[in-house]
């Protein structure tokens, strides 16, 4: 508990990734897919859309194109990836909705209740690369407990550039070492450490699906490693 | 009721100015240099306060300034006031505690009930010139129910700049026809008006104090009067 010890007092702002630290976006898609079709594989599908997402960004972060949101890269990966699935003939208002599956991901079983432990002394935010009106539509289904929903499309950069989690600490006005990002993905908390930032990992070891194995090894370079938000709750004191 | 009638069925999202329309400014800020010293027109003080801020913001929107947080145009205008009013001597600890009243303000009485009747149907955004972590804090303390908190500093232009009312249409990714504007202040809601925005102007009679008289008559041009948020949720049958 060296770790937490040295780094919790002055923790003010839980800045919390959301698409797999909050949310199970590969089991929510896969169950609109599969209801859409029940031949289609929904895990394979899920995980097709995601890896999407990073290539997508890079374009945006590289300046290949200008500003653009999440929900519009998402809606690029769909139209790609649906011949490869058989459903290349999809109408263009099932393909709407089903780009809005990203608007209605659940959390993960103990997730919403963690929050709530958490808000009690923290303040809680999103630092996620979802766009706004994504997280609102999320946070107003599901329930979750935000103080102020921040993104990407607030800093008009995505993680992993230090103007998101830099901006977050300007946000609030604290030092960035007051700000801790949780996250499922140790590559964004090794950015968000690179900006001072302190780092809770969180274990979610079935994000891609329970047939593809995830790294949930403890990695010392972070002041908490948890097995879900309840474990983070019992470690920050709450 | 004709003209609600034919604004509200498209209307999905109810964007609230703050000041003065959602939290009593002037109250809580009397309040609170009352405290401080007592000899002091708590009344005065808040509206000498509030007088520097149009002015303020107006160096920003010219360009005078680069991007200023309503956080430190406060601290600019309470430093040139206190003096005024015999307090020049206030050490920099309370100056920075005085600034940050505005991130207490109270809601008015009956604000919060109608925000919760209101998010029934609706989904509820500020959209205020007020900065994140100043409206974030405010909601926090006050139970305020946003689905999502905008600012003037998501959109780096402070109202009444087009780009705060279409800024809002954008992130619910809606018609500007699909947003109401919900204000205090005739102002606001004529240039939310320009923009294609439907409004509902509310009264708050007592906004600057019991002794200074506020123009609160029906203006045809918005499309909802209510008296009170009350009022606005039966227009808009919640």
């Amino acid at each position: 508990m060296g770790a937490e010890a040295r780094a919790a007092p002055a923790v003010e702002i839980l800045a919390f990734d959301v698409f797999g630290t909050v949310v199970d976006w590969h089991g929510s898609i896969a169950r609109e897919v599969h209801a859409i079709d029940p031949t289609v594989d929904g895990s394979a599908f899920a995980n097709a859309w995601r890896d999407g997402y990073q290539p997508a960004m890079a374009r945006v972060r590289s300046g290949e194109f200008g500003w653009t949101k999440i929900d519009d890269l998402h809606r690029m990966i769909l139209d790609a990836i649906l011949p490869r699935f058989g459903l290349g003939s999809m109408p263009e208002a099932q393909r709407r909705q089903l780009n809005l599956a990203w608007h209605r991901l659940d959390p993960w079983p103990e997730a919403v209740a963690g929050l709530e432990r958490l808000k009690v002394k923290y303040r809680l935010c999103t630092l996620s690369n979802g766009n706004l009106g994504l997280l609102a539509n999320m946070a107003r289904r599901a329930r979750l407990p935000w103080d102020l929903i921040l993104s990407a499309e607030v800093f008009r950069h995505y993680k992993p550039d230090p103007e998101t989690y830099l901006g977050v600490a300007d946000v609030f006005d604290v030092a960035p070492s007051q700000v801790m990002l949780v996250a499922a993905h140790k590559s964004d908390l090794h950015a968000a450490k690179a900006c001072g930032l302190a780092t809770a990992f969180v274990e979610r070891p079935t994000e891609f699906g329970s047939d593809v194995v995830n790294d949930v090894s403890r990695d010392p370079a972070f002041d908490i490693h948890a097995t879900g938000f309840d474990h983070l709750a019992n470690q920050l004191g709450c």
